[in-house]
């Protein structure tokens, strides 16, 4: 315990923003200069990442954000913002609950892929044939982690998840004007080349996929692709539950009520009931 | 339960999203089309309104967002999303640990302005003169609501927050340029003019009222208000989080170790324990 | 700022809980104490209340909590604990998941009709005749507040809730045996037989109703109501998302895929698109 | 898609509970006589296992989520309960505030706990002799997953957590008494002894450790041990944001406001400016 309560300023420190009575500075620059004068995307790279991008970066990011926005009321962050809403939740709430879904299935794909993309690419750095690191790495994951290869594979966009190939364009696009270099894509694009032809079918680079050739070309670290996939998507699940609350509705399940669940256990309801004293009860 | 299953389509309806296999539209607007072209801001307010802004309503709206991103790990968002990265949480579960936070009082308050506004608004176009539609509106709101003003005050940044009246510039040059015609600036300055009257020394306007003059301007509801405050601060929090994860920590608290809290209850540590044979213990 | 610290510790004071290194009191009772001697329901007690229950006054929060443990997969709160899950979300934040969304619809109800057993109970004792306490503020209640009267009425259990009639039961016996005085029982049946009459069919006592009963009777204030139902609750909600976590699943939406949901909007697919030329897109 | 609808039905099915109008089994037991019947200890096993405990096996569950239920406000979970409620959030909002944190760092020792005795059992069982399996285990886990053995050392509690020799002389009693076999309690003062004499000097077995061997006894899964101490200190999360409740405070950070937090980044203020210029801005 100090005199001085250093140590207590200290136990919350951070580089990202500074205070004074009628003062603020985010990473340096006053609030006042950077109202008005960067875009939302930008804002959100210079808090994330310390600087502010060119702007060329920013649009490619933007366009990653605006890709992942929603993808309608069957995922459960979408479904479960809106039951939140009919529950009594108020709109923070109901984000709250949604994102909290947006977890290493739902929301993690991003940054997994991110993560094997960079499995591929260090191999490559370090002398691998680019076809022979995708496939070594696609077993290494299969083998350590899942036999999902995260950001591939769609249950219903197929033969393509359209918003694939045109965060791809953007991304030959931003290479060729110098902006990124490209080897992001390339490897997602060996990876689709690769399960392709080991499932003798098109298994389509999904959102995720996508979005993580945009973030690793950027240089975003894998955790940020989450995080960042949970803005965009945060987008739609305002929408949604503020859809959802002019829709109203009281307490509203996930199925029509007149589809009851399955009973599976012992003892349904119309056949014999368990009897406590089978147990011990209490008294 | 009918035959179809039409009425399991249509236990989530939406104007939000349309799909079929390759095919997603937002809004109507094919994703492929919106990607690369709108900026985020934009397809926020697509998201949340069914329409595409003009580019100076996108500026406007824009502003507000960069505006609100952070406020510091002394806000109870922030620091809940640093102590769920310690506590293990995922960047997801940390922004939605600190989303939910910003309820009625820490969130709110924008949402509680919009009303504000429009009461005194409606007032006006009643026929109200603009001083007294505030005086009587402030007074209405302190006898049904709270003592609180919606907007107005702040703990710390006195005399002036800088967001406000950078905010607030913006929108004049918006009404200049015909982008909105200004009446909701007017009506907060004329809060402020009257608040500071009352108490006789300067009450900032704060970030909840400057942005809910441009949600109101912009013609975004009340609660979309909350909501858009949400997607804006979600940056800060998860910069913050992603700060975190960087420094370590585990199951960091609010305060040092060393400041135990204080004790208020009865029989304190160091006195005579209580005795549980002076209640009807269990057995 | 203080030399001593003691500002810091003040911080955050309660009479809850006091420590020192290898000594732990709850509410001044030793933990070593409490351990083996107390139900988990009398600890309940102690901790929300500070002081521990008789045994009696116990059980018959037992009962309650007992009672309210679950409804099954088709309340909001069970199955977004079920989605989370299949998000990857570890089992404490499915809990939370699912405890965010027992709010004033979901699981206010209890405290709401605290409430309203409350206005009744103040009307009698200032000399109101129990019929006309009754009539008056349930009018009041629906004048004030909405049509739904809390803790009456179910979409499902009719002509009757089954957990009702056994907790009134219990409520019974307990005022005989001087536990509990029985007057919220009176009123709650008050109701009913109000509820009845003017809708000319039976309007069951519902959970809430009941346990809020018990809760009044017991002393606990409105708003303990609601968290003892989530304690409750909570219960359900491990047991179901354990149960899917068994079962397993990957992103399980609200319903089965193949229903999708009905598009309501502007420009469906298979019609013509919408253009972004007739906006004033970005470029 | 069905015409009998028996898929939907399908999509949530459970071994937990049926209903009926009118009725409620759980388990196959039928919930009016369960109330009144059961204690709710008996009712949290027979959730989340299937069957009713004996008395016994209930009194040893009843110990543990007794232990646990608090450890004050300096936790990451008890602050962000307090926090959320000065924020306007409800109490079940603040109580699921706080289980969200209770993630693998801050409640998932419980469940680790289980696991790594889980490898020594099963060492001992192919044949080890007890130290020898000690010994290796707590190498593996350390190897493996983190220098943290789950469930021993403690921060404050120097040297013994008074919960812990409580807690164990229960589960020697009821290994004694035949309830138990009482050959977790064995393995987890063998990982104390090999970690006292590892460090030279008193290494704490600590709340996780102690109720995991309660759990291990009963034959509770190890994600079960996550569960159920999320339902025990779920109990001080409630008690904590109704006494901040009443407290009173509004947006309560984590430090008194006086102790700004410490800025470590660039351009602080009372320094030169960052400028925007420097950067590549928008416009």
């Amino acid at each position: 315990m100090s005199e001085t309560g250093k140590d207590v300023s200290d136990w919350w420190s951070t580089d990202i923003i500074d205070m004074a009575p009628g003062e603020i500075r985010m990473r340096g620059y006053p609030i006042d200069d950077l109202i008005g004068h960067v875009s939302f995307a930008q804002m959100i790279w210079l808090m994330t990442r310390g600087d502010l991008p060119t702007n060329d970066q920013a649009t490619l990011l933007e366009a990653a954000l605006v890709a992942a926005v929603d993808h309608g009321p069957q995922a459960p962050s979408i479904a479960a913002a809106r039951m939140a809403v009919t529950c009594g939740v108020n709109l923070n709430g109901a984000m709250a609950s949604a994102v909290n879904m947006l977890d290493d299935v739902h929301g993690g794909a991003g940054e997994q892929a991110v993560e094997l993309y960079t499995w591929i690419d260090t191999a490559i750095l370090e002398g691998a044939a680019p076809d022979d690191a995708v496939a070594k790495m696609v077993d290494r994951w299969q083998a350590e982690r899942t036999a999902f290869i995260p950001g591939f594979g769609h249950r219903f966009h197929t033969p393509e998840d359209p918003r694939a190939p045109r965060l791809l364009a953007l991304v030959d696009e931003a290479a060729r004007a110098g902006t990124v270099n490209g080897r992001y894509a390339e490897i997602a694009r060996g990876i689709q080349n690769t399960l392709n032809a080991r499932k003798g079918k098109p298994v389509p680079m999904n959102i995720d996929g996508a979005t993580a050739v945009i973030f690793s070309e950027l240089g975003f670290a894998g955790p940020l692709a989450r995080g960042l996939f949970c803005l965009s998507r945060s987008v739609g699940i305002l929408s949604h539950a503020w859809e959802q609350m002019n829709q109203g509705g009281r307490n509203k399940g996930p199925t029509p009520p007149a589809y009851k669940w399955t009973y599976t256990g012992p003892n349904p309801i119309g056949q014999k009931e368990r009897a406590l004293k089978e147990a011990e009860p209490k008294d």
